[in-house]
C-alpha cells in the first residue's frame, strides 16, 4: 500500500501560528516522516498539559543501548506466540496509553477492572481502568513455560518482540470477563469472537520490556503518535486547552460543526488556544467500518477541504483494538486520551455501542455512556463534553444542531445509511460530508466491488 | 409456625461480664420478645463502634405520629403492588442496611453501583454498594403512574405500606444487569429466575417513606434487629470489636472453630472483648438451601450446647434476599454488616457462589470473593479475614484447620454432602456438628418427606 498522506507533516506540523505558552519548556520537535524520534520519549512532561494518569508516562520500550542485550534474553525464554489483537495491546502498553499499567495485567489488575473499572494506585489515588488489557495461553504454552518467570512474546514468524517478567499465570474466566465487560454474552460480539471465545483457558500478566518500538510499516507509521509524542506536538502547538474526538468512522459535517462548535465554546470559557485532538481508532475493528488506510484517507480530504482547521487539529491514530463494549470502553477511550494530554473529551450518542448481536435493538442505552463516563473513578480530572445532536437540516441545506420545535426540518443519516449510500455509489445530500471526503467512501466501496471482498485485508503490524 | 426461641432473649441478651466500655455512653436497652422499642431507631449512634457508611443510619420508618398523616397521603396514590423480594429489600432500606441509601435506586446510583460497585457522595466520599437495590414496574403501572412524583407501595393485599417520593421512572436493562452483577446470564440463577426475568421493563427510584416497622408474624421478628438495635447491643456488651460471620447454611463445627480462633486471634491482637455478629440470612433463599426457620433452630441448639459461647455472641437475622452473587454479593454482605456495626468480616471460600446453573463448574473462583473484597471500594475501614480451611481431621475426630501436609488425614464435607446425609438419616462423623443441631436437620428432612415438599412454605412478611 502506497504512503496515504504524501505531504509528510500535513496533519501535525502546521506552522505555529499562536504564541508558546510561557510557562512550558519547549524543545524543537519534528516529525520527520518515516520514523520516530525515540529520545523524545524519556523526555519528562512538560508542565501545561493535564497530568498523566499515575503521574508519569509509562514507556515499556528498551532502550537502543540495551536492546542488543535484550534480544538475546528474550531468546532464551519460553516462548508466547501473540495474535495481531494481542499485539496492538502490547502497542497501547508500551507507549503508556494506559499509564501506569506497566503490562498485561495480573489477576488483581484484572479482578479490579472487571468489577470496579479502576485501579488502586501505592499512594491511595486510583486511576480509570475498565477494559481488560489480558494475554490468554492455552494448557500447552503454560505446560511450556513450566516455573519460567519470564517469557518472550513472539510475532506470527516467531521473532521475539517482547519480554514478560516476573509473571503470574491466573485462569481466564471467559464467560464472567464476557459479562462484566459487554453487559452481555451473546454471540456474535466482535471482539469477543475474535478475541476471547477461542483463546486459551489462562491469562498471564507480569511487566512487559518491548524489544523495539511498534512498527506495521503500512505508510501510517508517522500518523501513529505515542502519548508523548503528542503531548510534546501538543505543546508545541501552545495548547492551553485539549479536546479530544475519538472516531472510527468517516467524519461528515455533523462531526466537523461539533468540532468547530466545542472550540467556539471552549475560546468562550476563556482558553486561548484551544487544540483538536481527531483521533481515530487503529486496531481492530468489526468487519464492516471502514478500515483505517480509508478512514485515514477520508480525513485527510475533510482537512484538505477547510472543513476543519488544519491550523488547530492534530490528526493521530490511536492504536486500541475496538472492543464495541459501549459505556465500559469509552473509560477506556477517554482514559488514554488524558495520557496524550487531553483535559475535554467529546462522548456523543451510543458511544463504542453497536447494535444487539441477536436482538433487534442497540446493545446499550444510548445515553449510558456519557453518564457512565460522567461518574467514573479515576476520570474527574477530564471534563467530558456531551455531544449536541447534529442533522442535515433540509431548510438550510446543511448539518446543523438539532432543534426539536421543528423536527420536521431534520433528516438523521445514520452511519448505516451513509454506508448504503457510498455503496450504491449515490450522493447524500449537498452539505453532508466534503465532496472529497465522500468520493474516498466511494472508491472504497468500489475497491471491495472489484476485488470481491467485503472488506480489503489490513496490514499485519510487526 | 410457634414460637422459635422460647427462652426470649437467649441470643442476644446474656447477661454483661465485661465492662462498659467507658468512652461510650449507654443506656437501658432491653429487648422484649416480641416487639422492638422502635424509639431507639432515633438515637444517635455512640462513640466505640464503626461508623456506619455516610456517617449515618438511615431510617426511613416514618415516625409514630406522623403515621396516621402518611397513611391517609399514601391511599390517594398511585399503587405499585410488591413482591416478596421487593418486600424484603424495602425492610433492608427501611432500617438503613444500605445507609445512604435511602431509597429504590434511581438510575444514576443504579449505573454506579452496576459499573463501579459504589457510590459517590457529595462531600467527594464513597460507600460501596455491589448489589442493584431496584424495584420494577410494567407498562401498565407506569402508564397508570402517568405524571404523578410519588406512589404508594402496596402489599399482595393492596394495603399501602410505604411511600415512594420525588420517582424516576428508567428503562430495566435486564440483560445487562444481570450480566453485570452475576458474571454470567446462564439460565437457572434462582434470584435472577425469581426476580428479574419476569419483572417488568421500568425501574423505579425514588425516597422511601415505609409507614410501619417491617414485621413477618413468624415467631423471628425479634430476633430481626435493624442495625441500630445492633449497634446498642453491642455497646450495651461493651464490645472493643464486632465480628461479623454471614452465612445461609447450619453451623458445623468447622464455623464453630474458625468463629472460636477469630476471637482467639482478635485477643492476641489486644481487643478485650471482641463480639461475634453471628448472621443468618433471612430473606430469599433457593429451593434446596435450608430455611430460615430451621436454620434458626439448629443455631439455637449450637449456642445450647456450647459449641459457640453465648456470652460473646450476638445471633440476629439479616434480612436481605440471597443473589448467589459471588464476588458481587459478599460485598453487599460485608458493607451492610458496617452499618450494624462490625468492623471484622469473616470471608470464606466462595463466598455467596454456587455451582454453575449449566456447566459442570462452580460459578466463580473460590478465591475470588475475598480477593476482590479486599479490593473493593468502601470497604477500606473493614478487616477482611480470610477463612482459613476447616475439614474434618479423621487423627482426632473433629473438624480442626486442614493441614496440606497431611491431607490424607483429612475429610471435606460440603455442603450438598451434608444435605444428603441429614435427608437419609445418617449420621455425620462425631465432632462435625452438635448431636442437638444434627437432629434439627434430620427433623427438617424429615417434615419434607411429610409433607411431599421440596422446601417447607415461608411466611410472606406484611
Amino acid at each position: 500500500m502506497s504512503t496515504v498522506f504524501p505531504k509528510s507533516t500535513s496533519f501535525i506540523s502546521q506552522p505555529l501560528t499562536k504564541p508558546h505558552k510561557s510557562d512550558s519548556i519547549t524543545t524543537s520537535v519534528s516529525f520527520p516522516s518515516n520514523s520516530r524520534n525515540r529520545s523524545l520519549r524519556t523526555s519528562r512532561v512538560r508542565a501545561g498539559l493535564i497530568e498523566p494518569d499515575g503521574g508519569k508516562l509509562v514507556d515499556l520500550v528498551v532502550s537502543e543501548p540495551r536492546r542488543r542485550e535484550k534480544k538475546h534474553e528474550a531468546a532464551g525464554l519460553p516462548r508466547v506466540r501473540l495474535t495481531e489483537i494481542d499485539l496492538q495491546w502490547m502497542h497501547v502498553l508500551s507507549e503508556g496509553w494506559a499509564s501506569p499499567l506497566r503490562g498485561f495485567m495480573r489477576e488483581s489488575e484484572f479482578l479490579q477492572t472487571l468489577h470496579f473499572n479502576f485501579l488502586n494506585l501505592d499512594d491511595g489515588s486510583v486511576v480509570n481502568m475498565s477494559v481488560p488489557i489480558v494475554l490468554a495461553i492455552d494448557d500447552d504454552q503454560k505446560a511450556l513455560i513450566g516455573e519460567s518467570k519470564r517469557v518472550s512474546l513472539v510475532d506470527s514468524d516467531d521473532n521475539p518482540i517482547a519480554i514478560l517478567n516476573d509473571i503470574e499465570i491466573y485462569k481466564h474466566p471467559k464467560e464472567e470477563r464476557i459479562a462484566r465487560t459487554w453487559g452481555t454474552t451473546a454471540p456474535g460480539l466482535p471482539y469477543v469472537e475474535e478475541a476471547v471465545t477461542n483463546a486459551g483457558n489462562w491469562l498471564i500478566g507480569g511487566d512487559l520490556e518491548v524489544l523495539e518500538p511498534v512498527k506495521y510499516n503500512d505508510g501510517l507509521d508517522r500518523f501513529r503518535l505515542s502519548p508523548l509524542e503528542l503531548r510534546n506536538e501538543l505543546e508545541k502547538r501552545g495548547a492551553d486547552a485539549v479536546f479530544a474526538f475519538q472516531l472510527r468512522n468517516p467524519v461528515h459535517n455533523g462531526h466537523a460543526l461539533l468540532m468547530t462548535d466545542t472550540r467556539r465554546r471552549l475560546l468562550e470559557m476563556g482558553y486561548k488556544n484551544p487544540i483538536l485532538l481527531l483521533h481515530p481508532l487503529g486496531g481492530f475493528t468489526k468487519a464492516d467500518d471502514v478500515p483505517l488506510s480509508w478512514r485515514m484517507k477520508q480525513h485527510e480530504k475533510v482537512l484538505e477541504d477547510g472543513v476543519l482547521d488544519p491550523e488547530t487539529t492534530v490528526v493521530s491514530i490511536f492504536p486500541s483494538p475496538m472492543l464495541y463494549a459501549g459505556p465500559t470502553e469509552v473509560q477506556w477511550h477517554a482514559k488514554a486520551r488524558i495520557n496524550a494530554g487531553a483535559n475535554f473529551y467529546i462522548v456523543g450518542r451510543d458511544p463504542a455501542g453497536m447494535g444487539h448481536p441477536v436482538e433487534k435493538r442497540d446493545l446499550y442505552d444510548a445515553d449510558h455512556g456519557k453518564k457512565v463516563l460522567s461518574m467514573a473513578p479515576g476520570l474527574e480530572r477530564l471534563n467530558i463534553l456531551p455531544f449536541r445532536v447534529a442533522a442535515y437540516d433540509k431548510t438550510q441545506g446543511k448539518m446543523a444542531f438539532f432543534d426539536p420545535s421543528r423536527a420536521q426540518d431534520f433528516l438523521f443519516i445514520s452511519g448505516t445509511k451513509m454506508r448504503a449510500l457510498a455503496k450504491n455509489r449515490e450522493n447524500p445530500p449537498d452539505g453532508f460530508m466534503c465532496p472529497g471526503g465522500w468520493k474516498v467512501l466511494v472508491d472504497y466501496y468500489d475497491s471491495l466491488t472489484l476485488t470481491g471482498n467485503t472488506r480489503l485485508p489490513e496490514k499485519i503490524p510487526v
